[in-house]
């Protein structure tokens, strides 16, 4: 169970009023506005607020009096247009606000996006809860033998145990000090009336990375796409993916044509070098290549095979040796 | 007027709308939303969206569950204390949208806050109309003698009329000249189908700083704070003052705690030195400082003057000369 | 001449010194910093400072202890690889700072990027110099009628020469009564004792968006590539484009290998939807589509055929029409 | 000992070489660049590079041809006038980099500053060396009873001992169990053939919040005043403000001027309030007020006379009472 009793009454009380307003207003969002959406073993994603909708976009790229067009048609031509040309700052007009509990060392993967606002449960001024990650035993993989950064096969599961039992026992303990270096007790009361107990923003030092942190964090559309871009993909780490995966859907929600244009124009879509680009129209006019003859690295190839999702044919090498 | 007969319909039509929301809503706002307020001739502003209020400061300082408290005065309280100790985040997390008309002088300056974001109407894309700012008046000021970036006394009516004339002629003619070079007449239907005309992008070079363009801009309350100190003030070009007026009331509607604050610690409040400090410290310890004691330049002691409100009296100096 | 004998002077004396650094120092862009560079018919670009180079780039993303590897094939693999990968961070970590003069609409267009640091030549404070753009013949561009954002077919001569006077004579014409208004004559002594002028602030107005300004400018390289691959391309307004093209050179300069990987990747590179990938691939495969098939629109397909570098035939589809 | 020989070597030769360059130099700074300043325990800072002095900040304010004027006091006079007044794009013209080593736990509240580059070290990609924090006894300070977010007094010397022996031992039980984890022993040799290890992305999780970790920072110096202010301050957590102090003493050497202008205008200044220079006002003029009848509370009252650096007499109220 992720949320406490006391937050979840809090939550259905916001949730249980309603308010008229002339803004732009999507209902899909508002359907699951306040609600935790669980992610990993104990974190979450919320939609706390948001700002316009798709028609917010078009209203804004016009520098509209009015709502912008009733067209849907229209307003997903004009969306996909301005994706397709890097128009970012319509959809920077959309902004959403997010309630947000991770992994301390997700969260700093997660802040290098500066382009967002952020305030963060302050582990000076208040107890860090007793809530650590500790992964699925089919998350637990292997170094990856091919890429430094990344992960290779799953462990067995004789390793995958001695590795949750590493990091649970590791966390319960550094916990059990956590408290006892403040004097606490685990019911939060205090534990030797004779010692002070060390200051709050030096006992959280003792915790591993693996405890979880909350945080507000808000963000216009246009930079939610590149943070999605980034980590609702295969090459980032598997812990803040399912994040991105969530709010991916919180985004579906909330602009569904702005949405499609991310998934056909950045999300499914690909970046060819000149050199690549040199080889698909090679390729197109009937006039294979092989990597050789390209120029491109083994890495390079494999990468652009897996952009276009087939084999490039190297017969002519394979021929000559 | 401001408005067309078409803009004002259009803008009718989405305040004739309302929808019900669980979002924190504030209806002193939505009581002006999408209406124009007037400033300088022909420009206005007009709120197009806004994200959270009050309570939205509070719920984001404490990562809350919930919608933050609902005593007012526990609310003042805190939002005073982050304010005044420079706890920024919290205030990022409301956000509000503009939409605006200005004259490009005055958009040049403004856009030199760049923590916000930005659609422009494009004269790239769209021809600009025929509307230009042209100072009342009381606000054609001379050049200031003491400050060589400020206005000193007002014109007198002779040198402003003529000043006036100017303006309004210049303004006209390359307008006129805009559309000649476009080959448009003052319907925008084609004056000579033998011409091609010039290109959009080129032929608005010729258009003065005074014409009003338009954008959406929008921006969180931590920098429209930062915004509104520097342009809500008298060392601010009265122009982008006048703007910066309209919407200090907006944000007086919207968020009413935060406001307060707002002029408390920032508007009202004044920045000492280290020197600054000293004088007043011996002022108040019964020592009083002569300018010359201080070590301080005529400008700054002036300075230190008016943020105190009240003349310091430099007696022994006097006596000596 | 682009700049006055002072100005020459003052700059050359800058150059006459060297002095001793332990930084990383690139001779090639040593040679011609300070120096401006002619862009347009007044404007030019200056580098007047540059923190770090290549190996800069190499160093930080290792975050190493000494000055990164001294082998340069190395160096471009790993600067290929962070370009790819949109590993942005170690391109960040090199800084530029120039001094650009450039037309007033052409700096309305650049401010757009807010990724860098400003400061502009203030013509509240100080008076403007009678300095404006014409466009040479070659360059005045009708509208273009497929593109509404865009410039078509040159104008004839005589449509050419009647544009240029109407330029050049309301810009001398605004310019004359900016002196007069100011109550100034040509050499900037007093007209008129008994009258006071019109403040800088406001008389300002009267000038046509052709006057140049300046401003120093500075950008990370990251930044810096994102602009670049923006404005150093046909889409982006010629004006505009030849201040790209001439910092593009100065970045080649700077850091050849990091320049060398922007322009396999990025800027000679192309971006395609997972529908143009879809097509691609069909192409390679041997089983060509029509764009009726594709369901791209006519617009898209060109722009595919524009990045490819190929015409993609239609000829089913030209068979049954 | 802070750097291995290997580093030490490699810093040693990056400093061993100079270069001629045209750009702006200072000497105070070249002679620590690159030279580790030791903080805490084991962490450091490091000057990398960096763009500017002081004549860069009157040049870039002045949009000037030349280098600025040699005269140190009128380039006071400017630096002066803009610190105080706010002028902070001539301050943004200066960059500089740092490469900097420092607990997890500091480094998550230092990148809250978000104008900043950052390149951090990869513990996705390689193992984070077993350096960890332990406070000094005198810096082991028992939470504090008047201020939720902060420290109180020292902890007895029992109490110290024992905290200082919790810290280490968790530190090096969650190393051991980290490389455990991965299938390395304390050489970094394979442990165990027939097992894979786990992920390096995945075992990071496992380490405490006081192990060190590095980055390269590059920030402008704006924005480094910005940091150093809230940040060299006693309000600030001390492990932070360590790394502050020592970064300031590296700007007092780079740009002497602004360093003094910060310290006049802004560390050692203060900001009032509204009513605070009310209290102040009277006071001057011979008519103390009681914080009761000021209207500020007691936390108010008492940040006021911290600010002057005097006890405002209540007189009046304790006779009453």
């Amino acid at each position: 169970m992720v949320l406490s009793k006391e937050q979840h009454e809090e939550l259905e009380e916001t949730r249980a009023h309603q308010y008229p307003t002339h803004r732009a207003t999507v209902s899909a969002l508002e359907e699951i506005l306040y609600k935790p959406l669980p992610v990993l073993d104990r974190g979450f994603v919320r939609v706390i607020d948001y700002m316009g909708d798709d028609t917010a976009i078009v209203q804004s790229a016009r520098v509209s009096y009015g709502k912008g067009t009733k067209h849907i048609q229209k307003d997903q031509g004009l969306i996909n247009y301005l994706m397709r040309h890097w128009h970012t700052t319509p959809f920077e007009m959309c902004e959403i606000k997010y309630h947000i509990k991770l992994p301390i060392f997700i969260a700093r993967q997660w802040i290098r996006h500066r382009t967002a606002n952020v305030n963060e449960y302050s582990a000076r001024y208040s107890i860090l809860g007793k809530e650590f990650y500790i992964p699925a035993p089919e998350h637990l993989a292997a170094q990856s033998v091919q890429n430094n950064q990344g992960r290779g096969d799953q462990l067995n599961p004789e390793e995958a145990h001695k590795v949750m039992k590493i990091l649970r026992e590791d966390a319960e303990r550094v916990y059990q000090h956590y408290e006892e270096m403040m004097n606490l007790n685990e019911q939060g009361d205090i534990l030797d009336p004779e010692r002070s107990g060390l200051a709050r923003e030096l006992a959280r030092m003792n915790l591993t990375l693996n405890y979880y942190t909350e945080w507000y964090w808000k963000i216009d559309l246009h930079n939610l796409f590149h943070f999605l871009r980034l980590r609702a993909d295969h090459h980032a780490q598997y812990e803040i993916r399912a994040y991105a995966d969530v709010m991916l859907e919180t985004v579906k929600r909330w602009v569904p044509l702005a949405y499609e244009a991310f998934v056909e124009y950045r999300q499914q879509g690909g970046q060819l070098s000149q050199t690549a680009l040199r080889v698909v129209r090679s390729f197109i006019q009937g006039q294979p290549v092989t990597r050789t003859q390209s120029g491109m690295s083994l890495r390079e190839w494999k990468e652009l095979e897996s952009i276009l999702g087939i084999i490039l044919e190297e017969k002519t090498d394979k021929t000559v040796a």
